[in-house]
């Protein structure tokens, strides 16, 4: 589990405008997600419990371009823990600057991997939830 | 000027969960704006005009999940006209099929080719942005 | 089955370089591939014969660069049939140029989708091979 | 400068068949690459004496699938230093493992920044080569 990931742009992230490309950012949060999720408590349990992590919705800011060389850091935590979704608060800013560079919301469902239906956030789930950086003050936002 | 893109879900489309990984929703998102814009009216318009087009929010929901071999057909229009920005929504479905897969509100701005300052959308560009499909009925919503 | 497949150059293939990047080609090349083996003749029939398709080595010469706007075609064509391996040739032109700006082989095997173990290219799948463009001519080169 | 350079496969690293995609480790490679020619010695000092570095060619074995989670290590080395070009190896493995997952050659050449001319590799450009991991013993191979 880590709440900050770090990300060298690098000359194949830069699209024809010369900034980082909007597609980019959300493998950029994706990988943020993934070392969020690691263990200890996060995959690992949700595997055990048998649910699936699946992405509703996207809501992403593009507030400032991001350009070759530049270092920088994605910061996620819980934002808000609901019956059935839950909202993960990713921003990335350049390492040691305040200036947010792209802030986004990423909202997501568990599923029953074996049934595939969307459950309810309770229990253990919502326990590892809790767990995570920013979930202990997310539960009731 | 084409509102509608087609494309067909290849492997290398498909991530580690069997479905069309998020992040390339947006660049077949950005693949059906670069046709949306193109001429005649469109991108030469605007290039004209000395304004660059900036992506400043993508609000993406998955709502369905796409595998592999499907046809898909992005649907996009104007939406909303603002005084400084204007949203363009762009709806994916299988060809054919009303069932939405991904639904996005793209949110951009002008800047001023030379100045790189935001722009208020007004004469020739809003002319511009009312000629495309949804651009008649989009000012003032 | 089609032989050519045409892909126009868009913002986020470009890189820092001003130039389609390295790696986006080999996804133009994956593409072309697809629709080489697509119906009828190609694909279904090596499904039905239970093999898939691995690429062992892509051998790729950049050329020429491609910028914005370009519109590409990639020609696919069986070049060599080996025991148990084959080649293919893919040559990405513009459209109307003869100057070439990437060009490609890519040797694959096929392995039995079972055992996991490489075939003998033979018998059918041998037929179905020599059956696409550039097949006839190809075995034992 | 940094000879090795260490992935973690994530979901969106997966294509179709399971496996990472093909184009996606010519991603790989190239953020190696980066790192490889990170001061002190490589990018800077290229910068310095005007000079672009162009990939002419990669040829590509796929030796044996990554999957999810494999951490990946990349060595960079020079393999060879020609009158004009040179030759980088690239080889992708497990960490920790001997098998080799992928394995590259990649041809590049330097172009003069100004005329954009390829430049014979001799004097300084030859020294910051021969500076770099493999490069004392890569000359005249």
């Amino acid at each position: 589990m880590s709440e900050r990931t770090q990300i060298r742009v690098r000359g194949y992230h830069i699209d024809f405008f010369g900034h980082v490309n909007n597609a980019r950012y959300l493998e950029f949060l994706e990988e943020a997600r993934w070392r969020f999720f690691e263990e200890p408590g996060g995959a690992i349990g949700f595997t055990r419990l048998k649910l699936d992590f699946v992405v509703a919705n996207i809501n992403i800011s593009y507030r400032h371009p991001a350009v070759m060389g530049d270092l920088l850091e994605i910061q996620t935590r819980i934002r808000e823990i609901r019956r059935s979704s839950a909202v993960l608060h990713q921003a990335v800013r350049r390492v040691g600057q305040a200036r947010m560079v792209v802030e986004a919301d990423v909202t997501f469902v568990f599923l029953d991997a074996v049934s595939g239906h969307v459950r309810p956030i309770s229990g253990e789930a919502l326990a590892l939830l809790e767990d995570l950086p920013g979930g202990a003050e997310a539960k009731g936002v």
